[in-house]
């Protein structure tokens, strides 16, 4: 008897194909996936920041609901967004995809997903990873996670240490729950209510949970440049509280007025999700918090909303509070 | 009725928690998880070369036989591998686990490792990710991965250009299957069978199997600073063709002479696997192929073997090809 890698369930030659398209579509630069360090000639004092992340169970849903194509753009916008909080560019990308058993049209279509939303941002795809294993994941599961590296002037890192009392929070929108809380949505739902049209959301519950999360780098960017910011957090797992606090400097406190949650949140809440679970899962429409000197007030960048303010926090309390 | 998150299955407190003590470990730099580029001023004219991987189903036999104390270094070592054999010097990394449900001694144990596995090799870890995805990962199952980011001066980059006709193989010997092939071994062997002890490996199956993939970084250095180095390859999934073909430059053909497997891997092929799987799958006692001018072979350095040579590859025909 005679076994064979395919018979396990691993298939070496789709693996092979794949890992050759993917080859294909890179190293059409001078270096293939190197990165000459030149190419930051234009910085000063360039410092690195890099990040790892996944995308979570949001993979399950879509799949599920055949609707993968923007998958690819979640997990690159999610790392971009990682790092553009600490003020720095993206230049390079690297993507992990671990299959149940690899399925070639779907690798395809996430690759296809990922080198688009890399391109748009000028960020480099450098390599990637595809990872077959019955053994480990679920019956048409699938994970996917990415790593990303970006450079900032090491004199324009934003990490939050400038933070004073008397800054403001201000909040630009999310376009949804983003990649976050969806073990939490795929247990209060039943499959068959994805596709039905809410009226409150003008779309159906799928429509408004699978869009791919959206990228703010260019916003940050824009404020930057605008001036007076103290400190950014992205909204992600953890949610207001879990990723604010993070920026927030000891002896400080963030005070959040949060507007009312968008009618996708509302929906969830509805189905059983206390405040304080909705509050420390998900990002409640604020993809991302900028701590900023008053000043900016004065002339608000659109698309940004006041949302709170820094005091002092003499008792050594929860360094974000919710007025309400 | 409501629902929490820790009742869905994911435990956000103690992923919380394992995210603090990632935290804790990070930052004892100047910039925490920023890496300045000056750093690199030793270099003349660097380039950055990365990868990101994973371990594949090695994690699950680990963890049935209670032996995952090896697993953060084997992503480590993996990763540093994989950039070590374009002559890059690591710099930082970032890891990513996920799991069907987080455990916090379990994640402990791999993070101790991963952060032994670094320190012990000057690389900074900068970052991670730790996910608790229920409804994507088998029950009791997780996965490793992780991304790496090096430097190598620009006209030192290995990467198999300069091979040519007469040139030699040598290789250096791996320290057992490493990570590759776990989803096919484990369908080979029934779960008792890893603790019986196997008089041809003078150890049990497991204890054959589990220890950590050997880091060949030093070797490499060591190698290079010997000179007539052309081109390097590790032997990860895909063997040894499937990884020394990328290197050789086409109109080439190398000409493998295997010396007899290891024990490990004839026990293996023992248990009904073919010649050419075998060969498709596992390194079969090669960790790394260098590719070099045939002078070396006057002072060959210690550990290196020769095992084979470069000829004109005039059909079109496979790059790789075995004398048996």
């Amino acid at each position: 008897v005679t076994t064979t890698y395919l018979e396990t369930g691993v298939d070496l030659r789709a693996a092979s194909d794949l890992a050759e398209r993917i080859r294909g579509r890179i190293g059409s630069g001078l270096f293939g996936g190197f990165v000459p360090v030149w190419q930051l000639k234009a910085y000063r004092n360039p410092v690195l920041v890099s990040s790892v992340d996944g995308i979570g169970t949001k993979t399950r849903l879509a799949a599920q609901l055949g609707r993968i194509d923007g998958l690819g753009r979640d997990i690159v916008h999610h790392c971009v967004n990682d790092i553009a909080v600490h003020g720095a560019t993206p230049l390079f990308f690297l993507d992990y995809l671990a299959f149940h058993r690899l399925e070639p049209a779907v690798a395809g279509s996430i690759l296809d997903d990922i080198e688009a939303a890399c391109s748009s941002l000028g960020i480099k795809l450098v390599g990637g990873e595809t990872a077959e294993m019955p053994g480990v994941y679920r019956e048409g599961c699938f994970d996917i996670a990415g790593a990303i590296v970006g450079a900032v002037e090491q004199d324009e890192i934003v990490d939050g240490g400038t933070i004073r009392v008397g800054d403001v929070l201000i909040g630009l929108a999310s376009n949804g729950v983003h990649t976050n809380g969806f073990s939490l949505i795929q247990s209060l739902f039943s499959i068959d209510e994805y596709d039905t049209f809410e009226p409150a959301l003008g779309a159906s519950l799928g429509e408004s949970l699978l869009p791919p999360h959206r990228c703010y780098f260019h916003d940050i960017q824009s404020l930057l440049a605008h001036g007076h910011v103290h400190g950014l957090a992205h909204i992600t797992g953890g949610g207001i509280a879990g990723n604010l606090s993070r920026v927030i400097p000891a002896g400080l406190q963030a005070v959040v007025e949060l507007p009312p949650a968008p009618p996708l949140f509302q929906l969830i809440q509805e189905h059983g999700v206390s405040t304080g679970e909705m509050r420390g899962v998900f990002n409640l429409g604020i993809g991302i918090i900028a701590v900023c000197d008053a000043r900016i007030l004065a002339h608000l960048p659109a698309g940004w909303v006041t949302i709170g303010s820094i005091r002092e926090n003499h008792e050594y309390a929860e360094r974000v509070v919710f007025t309400s």
